[in-house]
């Protein structure tokens, strides 16, 4: 795209009262716009980043037998009021409203109930199990504080797949299919490195779930790490008996702050019970459905990168999330110029590749201070100075020194 | 995908209280769910046509050089207090909800209000200009009555585009060339030769809005059509004056119910003068944006498709919009059928074609309503009998005769 006709501006000044690093970049670079505290909207290069990130999630949640659907916001009572969750004392982050004819209703902060209420209806055997089933879905949640920008908010979208499987030794299997999954899922989304499968508080039906927590500073929560190991134990869960049983030396432990990106849950038959999702098996006895839980939050995710790689003069994208491979900075006005930038952002866009030409009339400086702010991966240049030879010079976002590289071997970059 | 993986299943049985026809099949086809009055799942299969509506409709929003983001469906007073819109009086579609703190927030029904505030922060001069944004978005709305299935709910998406443009001339370019991008649109969907443009009652701004009118009996509203002219008027202007002004001739047209899938308005400057979205000119003049919208309902489009084409047996989708190209029937369990079928599945998906693929251990008969019931575009049944003919039987769900086509053949149908 041209950024001559973008309409978002880039800005100087981070928003005050935005404390989070990622926030800040995200509203200066004009990817994302405050709408209130905790609602964020997405603006066109937020909105490709994000969805760089839901299309691999997508992509892997596929691969793992899950079926996409999508639910409602709006949720009636009846099925909150059999698993309890209806009340306030139980649930905390409910948005209430409500029809013209008084009957209220939520928004849904997660879905765990109209689902099981709807496979209730579709699951009658054994054949019909198991099952996955995801969405990526705007979630609700009336938090008292939002903080920590888009990592944190009121309004978010989940990616949320439920599993449904006919027993506790099924579930396992997929439970542990997920475990590596998930792994897999932040590798591809640039964070593997720093992402550690940790130890959190179980419920009735597990002794632990587990949390995909990244490691950074402005991180929310507190995680117990070996670093060999690759496992950590939520501060939530830490104590000698739980070291003892996971097998982990206290001494070896690094305490860090971290944000958790994902986490995967045995729900056991705390909603099959009550919204009656049962089957008869093999043998004519009928059993209720053994179901797991396993949500990502893209736009943390998008959050977290930000706060993992950027550096004084912006974000420092992964090739695979950047909303853009390549920023061609086109320097003066000279019409073999303007002709030879063009042609360059028309080759690389006749390759498929996603390019944010700077085709605006402002001063160098400015479109370079741009290129490094939005952290696109590769930069650019064309100047008359580039033209004499016949080349473009070429920078990496996460490297100081640039290249210049004939105009044929540049295009050869972006080849797939 | 394998039918024998897919959670959802046909219903014999429509729903009592459903009665457009639409959303009756679509509940017994397993394609949407409904969650409560007017609001609706979107299950596997009615996620993956309505993804095709949605995918039409943005490759040609962004030929028309739109810019897409995504907005929140939080929506605190301020922006719409200046436009006089928070108050119930004025609009009484408002889903209201409230914060801990008791602040009131309310569910957009629609997005003039916050992108023309976001515009204000990004728009400072006549080269900022013109700039069309889009969304595809969830709106809410609290209406008395949820009726006619999908096609009218209270939780929807819609894609909204915004014009803003520098003056009434660039206002007026765009938007005759948008009902040129509408009639694309809609003929890309299937529905052109049913749908019309209709002219509808305007604001302060203009003397008419436009309308995209698709002719059906469930129709909510009524317009006089005159078929030779592909022209209409809406029942809520159609008088002497009006027809007068339109050069139509009242004997000529055609009084019809018809549901509006799409409509375009002239918005003036009622939303950029109260909310400030003014640039500077080349003369050095302050001048207020002019705007316009432009929306279609996806969901609606999807019911309108059903309304119009559907026999009794189920739906009949048009190829570019079903959730499948072809749906293989495997007859009997002979393991030469299976290899074959197998075979036939794994060459079809190997040519990137969507395919459901017919396992169940069930009786063909049962396969064949369901692929009649889902509207599949063509059928392709595996059996001894066709395998003795080392062919596959190729059925066309719009008409009534099979062929016996050798599968080399088979395959070659669906190559792009």
């Amino acid at each position: 795209m041209k950024l001559s006709q973008l309409f978002t501006k880039t800005r100087r000044e981070a928003p005050r009262d935005e404390e989070a690093i990622s926030a800040q970049l995200l509203i200066r670079a004009g990817f994302v716009h405050k709408q209130m505290a905790g609602a964020y909207v997405m603006l066109p290069l937020g909105l490709k980043t994000l969805n760089n990130i839901i299309g691999i999630i997508r992509e892997e949640m596929n691969t793992a037998g899950g079926q996409e659907l999508t639910m409602t916001a709006l949720q009636p009572p009846e099925p909150w009021q059999k698993s309890g969750r209806w009340d306030d004392k139980e649930v905390d982050v409910w948005f209430r409203t409500h029809l013209h004819n008084k009957t209220e209703l939520g928004l849904g902060f997660t879905h765990e109930e109209p689902l099981t209420a709807l496979m209730a209806e579709n699951v009658n055997s054994h054949r019909d199990l198991p099952q996955y089933v995801y969405q990526f879905q705007n979630k609700f949640r009336n938090e008292v504080r939002a903080k920590s920008g888009i990592m944190r908010t009121r309004e978010f979208i989940m990616k949320d797949l439920y599993s449904f499987s006919r027993d506790q030794k099924q579930h396992d299997e997929y439970y542990e299919k997920m475990k590596d999954v998930y792994t897999k899922v932040f590798q591809r989304l640039g964070i593997g490195e720093h992402t550690f499968t940790t130890f959190a508080s179980g419920g009735s039906f597990s002794k632990y779930s587990h949390e995909f927590q990244t490691v950074i500073e402005a991180g929310e929560d507190v995680i117990y790490l070996d670093r060999d190991k690759k496992l950590a134990v939520n501060e939530e869960v830490y104590n000698d008996e739980v070291l003892n049983d996971l097998g982990l030396d206290k001494d070896k432990l690094e305490k860090v702050n971290a944000s958790e990106v994902g986490n995967i849950f045995t729900l056991g038959t705390k909603f099959s019970e009550p919204l009656k999702l049962q089957y008869t098996d093999q043998d004519g006895s009928v059993k209720p459905v053994v179901m797991g839980s396993y949500g990502i939050g893209p736009a943390r995710v998008m959050g977290v990168l930000i706060e993992l790689f950027h550096d004084d003069k912006g974000m420092i994208w992964p090739e695979a999330i950047a909303p853009a491979k390549a920023y061609i900075v086109r320097i003066g006005e000279d019409e073999d110029v303007i002709a030879a930038a063009d042609e360059l952002y028309q080759k690389l866009q006749g390759q498929g590749v996603e390019v944010l030409y700077d085709d605006r009339d402002i001063p160098a400086g400015a479109k370079f201070a741009d290129a490094d702010l939005m952290g696109i991966p590769t930069r650019l240049t064309v100047s008359p100075k580039t033209l004499k030879e016949n080349s473009v010079e070429v920078k990496l976002r996460s490297e100081t020194d640039s290249k210049l590289i004939s105009t044929e071997e540049t295009l050869k970059l972006f080849n797939k």
